[in-house]
């Protein structure tokens, strides 16, 4: 056929290039990275995909070429044919792959010019992140973003192949289904045909990958997109993925036991990390108690200690107060932390006051004892006492919260966390997952004057605590369970309920009546009445999951199109204005018009 | 943890259970399919994913065990800890993968009740397909929707792998995209940060795909959902998916020969078809000539004949005027036809109508020559020499149409797929791949008065036509190229326009201002200006790919929760009103009231 590259065809990625293709004819297709000129020949860095490798035309040598190359300029798309040989010696760029290598180049063709790049795609060049979004496919051209993109490649790759191995099927679920306001706000479809009726984007597929289970289908897994439209974060987007799975005949030991399995092998086979099996178990109520939150950091130590108990007769009212009205008083011993100037210490108090803690008390151990606003209100016993329950030494920064459970597990576990960072005391070679269990079911949601689903309406109570259903909903346990990374929740799931009559009851309780449970889910409901097997699953957030093994900053360095805060693409332009036709078709109208 | 299933563990698969595991303890789980007692033994086939297995329980060896099986019913759930025996002589089922053994049954556990199904899950129990779908958990346990969608499953991953062993990366692109009305009806979503915006669900990530080319990652796959609001056909859905790919650096060659290489091992690995390669490569004119149709079925002779210069100057006028007026006189031979009846003949008159055929001529062949109405008005000559094109032996039927070139090939092409289903010319087994190349570039829009893109607007024309661009764009031919199986466009592709100033022209052509090119695809214009390669792909159809496969009827038997003709989710009931509130947020209104 008579086509643009006619018999060129090309052999080699640039930088796959090595010493063993030496005296190798190749050709070899890309962008012209860098060009210069030295002492009449002329050097040009050719990239693709792979990497980079150095062109050398000799004027004498090949003359043809040599004059076309003087006129190729930064991001022209060239071809090439030549000889693979070695550097001259002294020039040999051990920090490249390919820097053993150059190709005599005997002949060249441009395919295409380019414009100059509004910016320098140097890895390392400072440009508004706007400017990136906007020339987002020039952006791309970074090997720092494909790399993080050809890795998020490998990722599904090996959550696929294991979880196939594992008997995973699978199946895709339906992007346009119903509209079923828990929890975040949908994204909503109207509907032509059904005018007056609209779909709404999944926010997960967790009705359909029950009813698979109810099908019997056994294992179920997909990497799927959801969708929630609520205000951006710096580390959310409107549409993002999931490696979502669900398993029949499992309790959670099997689904944990498989999914950390799988985790172990995406950091083995993407970099290289080797994570020790069976991670950590630990449950929400120990996580609560020794590092305040749900989601702790094992990369350090330092955690909290409650003293309730030791300062509940003391002459400190804070403390004293606090614990007879029903709060808690926390600790935290900042190993070292006495050096801490006035004003760090002022800082400590407000951040612990974005949390809602109404103080920090501190105190610095002194080779002479405690140097604190509040030494005298305390007794030596008490003092002892404190000390001893915090491994106290010389030189050491204590910090108190006391506050309602909530209040002082949050202020001082985001504390925790905030020093971690400051004082520079996290591995960051460490990855230390743990698996977070025994969640509370139900939480009290003063506002509406009913339970919420702390996982979501379909998770299983603890057997044990079936019976608090009736006598205290609130004390109720949940089979669920979540992985957390570094302090960071990268995937959480449950045990489904699968007894019709339970999950009845758990509608109840979050005041869900029977009709508006019958709309929202009744083919759950109905589905479970006809054998549904027992079953869990989970769900993964690809986005952060990959964010944690490229170490990116940003979410939208690991999407090939993200959106901004405002959600849109700046690309693109979505969204946009639309002919006034498409909406007449969907008996739809705005009552804002676009600018 | 106290769980469920305790230190019940599942051992086995039921369906994979074999002679091998006798003698062998084991644990299963799944549905009772069906009970029965047989002389005070229970049996029971135990159902799940894999198959069938039978349970033997005996009253006098396990009374509790044989007690509890009693109660159960079809469909609940059970699990069952026992050892496998070999059947008793005489009992053995070779059509069942188990059927050389039971399991004898120690314990049983019920894990959940059933009510009764409101249908027989037999195979081919006949059910309204609107119960089907609104009892689609029930409808999926049956084993051949599930295999089905196991088949996809391994569909997916068999062309994931071997793109990925060909470098390509799967890079997700985005679902809230910008509405660009061309071809098809875009679905609209709202935007609600941004309101009186709206995004669209993708028709295609043609655009994204073209963009990470130009960003150089060289060759990317996606096997996506992608989305059109059309009036649905029985073989059509809302949302639909598309295994797309695309390449850099690549000519037609280089794609049809990837891609033909990745469709032989689909169905070598999923059916064991052994598919012989490189594929026939045909051209759409050689397509209409031969066959009529650009998606011609190649598992059966019976080729259409243009006769148009035999029976220009012919005593038929019928003939020598649609040849005079610019039109062609197309036949085909039918061997053996000349037995149909009249009614039969006038049938297939009524078929070509459909077309926009006025009539069908014919001729039955006789051992003392032609027996047909229009006899009279041919010479000996004539009939001679269209015998002989006709290849016509006595006892064949010759059909004739004369029309314009399009509808005389259409009506005659069709008639031709309708005679080899009818006449049973058709190989079941066959599977006959083509490659139709050089589509039309543009076609003339009558209405519009403008022209429009045959593939789409990005398909570049070959090399040697670009010239007709400028003086007779109709005639332009394209890198375009389908992949038709049996009769059915199963993928189709192109190399795309890498050139700026040629993608201009091309929406000049097509009657697309600058403006609105830069309204609609404004990003693409600019990104073809900093560097845009050679690049080409292609998107295959998988939903039609895996009917093939798995010789299903409907495409939503390879669906997990497809949607009806009339868009709607029958077991989900999407789609659904929504609150005032969630429409208030978006400041839209719907001038319909759901009922």
């Amino acid at each position: 056929m008579n086509d643009i590259l006619g018999d060129w065809k090309r052999t080699h990625y640039c930088g796959r290039l090595t010493a063993a293709d030496i005296g190798k004819d190749v050709c070899m297709m890309g962008w012209v990275h860098r060009r210069r000129d030295h002492g009449g020949l002329i050097f040009i860095d050719l990239r693709d995909r792979e990497g980079i490798v150095q062109l050398a035309l000799d004027p004498d040598r090949d003359p043809e070429a040599h004059s076309k190359a003087d006129k190729v300029r930064s991001e022209y798309v060239i071809a090439i044919r030549g000889q693979v040989s070695p550097r001259p010696e002294g020039t040999v760029n051990p920090k490249m792959k390919t820097g053993e290598v150059e190709v005599e180049v005997r002949e060249l063709r441009v395919l295409n010019i380019a414009k100059t790049p509004p910016f320098m795609l140097d890895e390392y060049s400072d440009v508004a992140e706007n400017t990136r979004l906007k020339y987002r496919y020039l952006d791309l051209r970074r090997p720092a973003l494909q790399q993080n993109l050809i890795l998020r490649h490998q990722v599904t790759r090996i959550a696929r192949e294991y979880l196939a191995s594992q008997d995973f099927v699978e199946v895709e679920t339906p992007f346009l289904t119903k509209s079923t306001p828990e929890g975040a706000r949908d994204y909503l479809v109207p509907s032509r045909v059904n005018q007056g009726m609209f779909y709404a984007l999944p926010q997960s597929p967790q009705l359909f990958k029950q009813i698979l289970m109810i099908s019997g289908f056994d294992r179920y897994m997909q990497i799927v997109k959801c969708f929630r439209d609520e205000d951006l974060r710096a580390d959310r987007q409107p549409e993002f993925t999931q490696i979502d799975c669900e398993m029949s005949f499992a309790d959670r030991e099997d689904v944990m036991g498989i999914m950390e399995e799988m985790i172990a092998r995406i950091f083995k086979e993407t970099i290289g990390a080797e994570i020790a099996l069976p991670m950590a178990r630990m449950t929400y109520a120990e996580a609560l108690a020794r590092y305040g939150v749900d989601n702790p950091d094992l990369r350090f130590d330092m955690e909290l200690v409650e003293i309730s108990d030791l300062v509940r007769e003391s002459g400190f009212k804070v403390f004293a107060d606090a614990v007879q009205w029903g709060g808690i008083v926390k600790a935290m011993n900042v190993k070292g932390g006495a050096s801490m100037s006035r004003k760090e210490l002022d800082e400590l108090t407000e951040f612990v006051k974005i949390y809602g803690a109404k103080g920090l008390a501190w105190v610095k151990v002194n080779p002479d004892g405690w140097q604190s606003p509040i030494t005298k209100f305390f007794s030596e016993t008490e003092l002892g006492s404190i000390n001893d329950a915090l491994k106290a030494e010389t030189g050491d920064l204590l910090v108190f919260v006391a506050d309602s459970f909530q209040i002082a597990n949050e202020a001082l576990g985001r504390l925790r966390g905030h020093l971690g960072h400051k004082l520079d005391l996290i591995d960051k070679q460490a990855y230390r997952f743990v698996w977070v269990t025994d969640f509370p079911l139900l939480e009290w949601d003063g506002e509406a004057r009913r339970h919420v689903a702390v996982h979501h309406p379909f998770t299983a109570p603890m057997d044990e605590d079936v019976p608090l259903l009736e006598s205290d909903p609130g004390k109720a346990r949940a089979k669920a369970y979540d992985l957390v990374l570094n302090g960071s929740e990268i995937g959480g799931g449950s045990i489904r309920i699968h007894d019709s009559a339970v999950q009845s009851r758990m509608f109840d309780l979050m005041g869900i009546g029977e009709e508006e449970a019958a709309t929202k889910f009744g083919f759950l409901l109905e589905a479970l009445q006809y054998g549904a097997p027992p079953h869990g699953g989970i769900a993964f957030g690809l986005d952060r999951l990959v964010m944690i093994l490229t170490g990116a900053d940003s979410i939208r360095d690991v999407i090939a199109f993200p959106k901004t805060q405002k959600a849109t693409c700046m690309m693109s332009e979505a969204p946009g204005p639309v002919d006034e036709k498409q909406l007449r078709e969907l008996s739809i109208r705005s009552a804002v018009r676009p600018k």
